[in-house]
This record gives structure tokens, sequence and C-alpha cells, in this order.
């Protein structure tokens, strides 16, 4: 049996930091400079929720609108959840009142996490395990953030997005390419209280990311997962209708652009008002652009999430 | 394509704590009645040890004994990492020294993790997308347990399972059942500060079990989950060779036996030197019981956890 995704619905916090607002806590930042490397103005900030919060909000939206019955997993994808016992996709589960033969679990991975979440998603309702069920990504990265933070506090906007996988005649989701390089886990971390990196880099940050070596290897892993998508879709570059990629930053996507060799106009974009929301950018980006009637029905879309990790996956869908 | 578990490695912190150390901490406590309860005399305790650490452990044993080289996966089940960001997955990829084409993730999910994660590796297979690949299930509990909780302390252990499964033309692990009850996620937890049930049920602990309550879900809901297990693998109760309940305490496997109704000398226990290691357990038990011929080879045994969430999985393997 194969899969497709049926519906998305997204969640942003009310509260926002524009980069007038960063400016007042650092007046030495040039935020016209900061403005053409992101191409992000407006950041979410979940304040008084946490990642169950905004995703039972998506969640909802997704099943009232579109009258969803039958969910047979509810799949979390964050990397900040309140607390680690129980995973948070049990809490959700109480929350929005599920069925008890839905089983439930989160995904800890970043920005690579939707198309993960998706190629699990995909692969339990090939193996007939489940039928149909829902892939929510919920992060709320701005709790490690601190106020001078010139690397992180720029990009990085909470959010959540929930999609609806169900089974299809047709593929309608295929060519999952994933990867994987731990030797990049220390350019964008959390460091725990007993890593040796702590002390070293962190003052009164709890993140840290090294800019230059996550986009170093996003140029280069990036494109190479790019053509492995495609060959393992058997599909030539010019027969994709469009690309949404993980919303890194303006720098970041329109290198990418340039290095793969794509046509811009293709490329889906949506971080100046909405930012880097981390695994929920794809899923975001991609309702945006049904919405606003820029994917038209029936297109062929190419995803890829990338990042913290490092990870990256991608997969093409067809909307 | 179909799947099967091909080799098992376990790994046991150096420290452990036995009950006459429990009782120094705590003179009032009544260790023999507490053995009647638990079956537990010895549990591990990974004092400098993280839970990539002892994942590593037991990874490295299982590659090199086995002199394992397709690794297209690795999937770490756990509720102790030390930090959310990245997937501690990732840092053992690097400590590993895995290839790049290795997908990684974190699943947090507790007593029933194993099961969860087998299904997702399972249906990874069977979707095409991977091929072999490690379910490692690392847990360091002890990190939330206080000296004088005397609900958790004499229960829970430290440790790491790492299982490699591969693709086979014979279904060699079948019959999935998954199911969650958020409604119980308060009665085994580690609050975060927000929770208000924070301060009216901990003082000196992090984590809080109501264990009358987890007991009562575990007796009504593992037998309907055995029941349906049978019944999708269109197996009869006597055509299993052998169960593997998560070893929550000899109380918690005395009261299943008897209340599903099966042979006791078909339920393997390792609980008496080992203890609850979360979702390690059942990887665990059956390593033991295979290395002591207890379970002989080709049998069906049937696998079942259930916990924390509420969460419950179960399967059927062939050994």
């Amino acid at each position: 049996m194969n899969s497709k995704i049926e519906h998305i619905e997204y969640y942003l916090p009310k509260k926002y930091e524009t980069l007038k607002d960063l400016k007042k806590d650092n007046p030495s930042w040039n935020i016209k400079k900061i403005y053409n490397t992101t191409g992000i103005n407006k950041r979410f900030i979940a304040s008084n929720e946490n990642i169950v919060d905004m995703a039972e909000k998506s969640c909802q939206k997704l099943i009232k609108k579109n009258k969803i019955k039958n969910i047979d997993f509810l799949i979390l994808v964050t990397q900040s959840s309140p607390s680690g016992i129980p995973t948070s996709a049990n809490i959700l589960h109480q929350k929005l009142k599920l069925d008890q033969k839905c089983l439930c679990f989160d995904i800890n991975q970043g920005c690579s996490g939707f198309i993960y979440a998706l190629a699990v998603a995909a692969s339990l309702i090939k193996a007939n395990i489940c039928k149909s069920g829902i892939v929510v990504c919920s992060e709320k990265y701005s709790k490690y953030i601190g106020k001078n933070d010139s690397s992180c506090r720029p990009i990085f906007s909470d959010a959540s997005s929930s999609v609806f996988v169900k089974k299809s005649k047709k593929s309608k989701i295929k060519g999952f390419v994933l990867g994987s390089d731990g030797n990049g886990y220390k350019n964008l971390i959390v460091p725990s209280k007993n890593m040796k990196i702590r002390n070293k880099i962190l003052k009164k940050n709890k993140i840290y990311m090294d800019g230059s070596n996550v986009f170093l290897f996003t140029l280069n892993k990036v494109k190479e997962c790019f053509n492995q998508i495609l060959k393992k879709s058997k599909l030539e570059k010019n027969k994709v209708d469009y690309y949404i990629f993980h919303q890194a930053s303006k720098f970041v996507l329109e290198n990418l652009v340039r290095k793969i060799g794509i046509d811009k106009k293709k490329n889906i974009v949506n971080l100046d008002k909405v930012g880097n929301t981390v695994s929920a950018s794809i899923p975001i980006a991609l309702k945006m652009a049904l919405q606003k009637k820029k994917i038209k029905k029936n297109s062929k879309v190419l995803l890829l999430g990338f990042g913290v990790g490092y990870s990256w996956g991608g997969c093409i869908i067809e909307c």
C-alpha cells in the first residue's frame, strides 16, 4: 500500500519579534545587514506555550477542518520537549482525546525531522501496520536562545505543523534519501552539563551554532542528496515542478539554488514572515504555497530538509 | 521485503546497587518484602556514563562480534538523553564512525519503546528505504530517581541493548499491535517546571510513579493486546513457544501470567540480576534466554512491552 499527504495545517504563536525588537536589545547590530542575509523580519515566540500546546493547536485545526476520523499514528517531531518522560506524543494523545488504537511516539530530529517522520509514516502504511495518521512537527528553539545570540536569535522561530498522511493506491510520496554525518554534531548543539564543549563556547546562551560550518556542510551535502532523490525517483530535474528546501535562511537558499542549478522561480520561500521553524518549516512552506496557489494541484514537489546532526533527507511528493 | 532479528548484544554498567545498599540509605525499608514484590536484587547504575556512552558499548560489541557492515539505520530509543539538540543518535553515529548513508534519529518511548522501534525498523525495510540496521535502547532512569524514592529506586536499572535487524525472505517479525492511552500520562512522569503536578507530588525526586494505577492499566491492557497479537498473527496460544513481557517487576509478571492464563514455564524472567531496564528490558531478556538455551532456535516468541505513556505494543518473532 502506498501513501499520500492529504491535509496540512500549521500554528504560529501570537507573540512575535521583528528585527526592530532585536535592535532594542542589541544596539550594535546592523539589522539591514542581518535582513539581507537571513531574509527574515518576523520570528514567532511561544512564550507561555510549550511544544505540546502548539502541536495541539495545529492538530485540532487539522482534525476539525477536515473532519478526520481514522488516526492510527501520531508521530511528534521535536527537539524541545517540556520533559523526556512520558513522550510528548502521549500527552498530545490525551489532549486530542484520540483512540487507544493510535500509536504515539516522539522522533527527535531537527531541520530534516519532517522528512524522517514522513518516511516512517509512509513505511508504517506500506507495512500495513497503519492506514492513516498525523505527523506533527513542533519546535520551540526560542527557549534555548539568549537575547544577544547573533547567530540564532535572528533566525529561529517557534511553530507547529500537522500533516495528515493516508494510504493511497498511487504512490504520491516516494524517492526517500536519508543520511547523517555525526561528525558535525558539535556545530549546532545545546550541550549537556558534562560536555567539555560547554565551558569553551557558551556563556549566556544554551544553544551554540557554528553558522559557517553548517553552511559549508549544507552546500555540499544538499546537492548530493538532491541528485540522489531525482535518481531514486527516476525523474529529470525539469520534471520537478517545485522545490521546497528547509527554510534555513535567505543566504542558504540562494546559494543552494545557484549551486544545484535550479530555476529560482520554482523554489518556494516563506522566510520573511515566518522565519526558520526547524522541522515545521517544510510543511508550513508547502501549505502557504498551496493556499496562495503558487503550487498547483497534482504538481511534483521535491522536499529536502537538512541541518542539525548533521542530518539530511528528501523525497518527491505529488500534491 | 520482510525482516528478522539477526543479532543482539547488551551492556550493563559496572556499578550496581543491591537491596542491602538501599537499606543503608533507608533503614525503615523492609527489603525482604520489597524483594518478594519486585523480584529484583541487583540494579545497575550508570554513574559517569550517559545513554550515548552505554549505547556505544552495546553497539560496538554487536558490530565487532558479528562483523556487521551494512548499517542503513540507527534508531536510538531513549527517554534520558543528555541533551535534546542534536538527537543522541547523531552523536552515536559519530562515535561508531558509521557511513553517511546511515539515517539516524531518536525515538522517545518508554517500556514499550523497543517494540515501537522494531515496528519502525521492520517498516523501513518493508518500504525498501533500508535493508538493515540497528535498534538500540539505552536508558538511565537513575538520574531521575532520589535516594528515598520507594516506588522507583528498587525497580529501575540502567542499561543498553542493541539489536541488528535485517531483511529476510521469510517474515520473522510480525503481528504488530501498538496502542496508547494518554489519559495515564501523569502516572509515570518527570514533570516539567510548568506542570501543576510538580508541586503537589514531588519533593526530592524528579520522577513520580503511581504504581497502583500503572499496575491496573497493565493488567487490563496487556491481556487485550496479547490476544490481538495472536489474532493478527493467526496463531493459537499454544503455538507460541515463549513469552517475553517487559520486565516490569515480579509482581506484575506473575499477575500477567495468571490473568492471561499462560504457562509460567514459557514466560521468560531475568529480573533478579538485571532489574527493570525500561526499553532495553525485552532484548536483554531475549539475549540471556538464547545464551542459556532457555529459548531454542526457530522458536516463536511473543514480545510485549507496556508502561509509561501509557503505551503498549507487541509482536511475534521467530528466533
